[in-house]
């Protein structure tokens, strides 16, 4: 192999729609390496229809007779368990925190059959295993869903920037707009009788927190000075003479 | 809702398996409440199939008729999504990272169709997208997969405890306050004439939009909803007769 990179060993899979979901993650998540240990057959044709866009993946994977052979260009295999309250022989590390540091062009995750899972005697050929958390009372994944929480924790994730991106940058209203807009929302507020009790700088003062708390856009003010606008055009409800019964 | 707990929505699925696949990982990791919008029958019995020992929640998962009432209660709405090279309208957070903090029992997390994805339609309905951040040249996952990694990365790890604790915050409006809110000033801009060449459905996205930008607190939904009835009280401006300058 020129360019070794980590592996996915799936063994005795029984279902060639987890082939095929295993194929789809991976290529998700920048893992191209598929290994298949003496899949059921028939496969490929069925594994297919649940991998669009993991075809070319899936198209390369090889099949090998047994786990030793699959993972014997490797340096380090990991069996991917939930554990199920078993005492393990091997070591056992977390996904969540192992995290990357496992990752290498010689590394394989090994991902044993649906029901039945890994056998000792595939642990044998095993370094350590690589727990999955799951709940106590549901511990056994959907393989397909395993090899995407895998693929995910550990896949090459290039312009990762672990916190957010802001929605596309709106242009923010200066503050000058700001507080014109809080004048006019003050106004608008006395004119449609808002809380006649606040006095007009207490009226104000609630505008103001509301708009400024996250920020305005231009655009956006733009729209409430409209809206403003044209309630301050509208007709003042008089009380009726006599005195109406509000207020 | 006795104890309210972190939603998964999943919006118009065509593949009963994606419902079973998504009840098995949520169970995995923890989650419990499932909502599905208008599924594509039939429906229940296909998805047990692929969601052994997901039964319970499956069982118990609801179905919505729309997103807007399958989020009514929440006060966190997050849309999945890998992006495909979209510049969004909403803020993006990434899921590894953005973690545990976003987890609430008022967040829901929302996902699309397998073929379609979120309509921009749907997106009015949320708060920000989450991104798993997938290859740029195999962006789009599976669903029961994308489920699953979502589980995973914010479900209940008693011994994990990834970022910070955020600053108290104030009680966020649930989203059904937020779209009374929207309907009642779509009405109130109809009322002052706003933009009259705009039909009500636009008026009401550009309402929406404004109010589920950067979320809204409860108190502050008060009081805008207070002011709409305020405007709405008032006597229409009907134009002159003989027809005056304006309009």
């Amino acid at each position: 192999m020129p360019n070794p990179a980590p592996a996915v060993v799936l063994v005795r899979p029984r279902n060639p729609l987890n082939i095929g979901a295993a194929a789809r993650a991976m290529s998700n998540f920048g893992f191209r390496d598929l290994r298949v240990v003496a899949p059921h057959p028939p496969v490929w044709a069925e594994a297919r229809r649940s991998a669009p866009g993991g075809e070319p993946l899936l198209k390369a994977a090889r099949v090998y007779p047994d786990l030793a052979r699959a993972t014997a260009d490797r340096t380090l295999v990991l069996a991917t368990s939930s554990l199920k309250g078993r005492r393990p022989a091997l070591p056992v590390w977390d996904l969540p925190g192992s995290g990357r540091r496992l990752v290498s062009g010689r590394t394989a995750f090994v991902f044993g059959p649906e029901k039945t899972g890994l056998t000792a005697r595939d642990l044998q050929h095993c370094d350590a295993l690589l727990r999955i958390p799951t709940s106590p009372s549901c511990p056994s994944m959907n393989l397909g869903q395993a090899v995407a929480i895998v693929c995910y924790e550990l896949g090459g994730r290039p312009e990762r920037s672990r916190g957010s991106i802001p929605a596309a940058e709106r242009p923010r209203a200066p503050s000058a707009q700001v507080q014109r807009l809080v004048d006019l929302a003050g106004r608008a507020l006395g004119h449609i009788g808002y809380r006649k009790s606040l006095t007009p700088q207490a009226r104000r003062a609630r505008v103001r927190r509301l708009l400024r708390r996250r920020g305005l856009a231009k655009d956006e003010a733009g729209m409430l000075g409209e809206i403003l606008r044209r309630i301050l055009e509208m007709p003042e409800r008089f009380p009726p003479p006599g005195g109406g019964k509000r207020e």
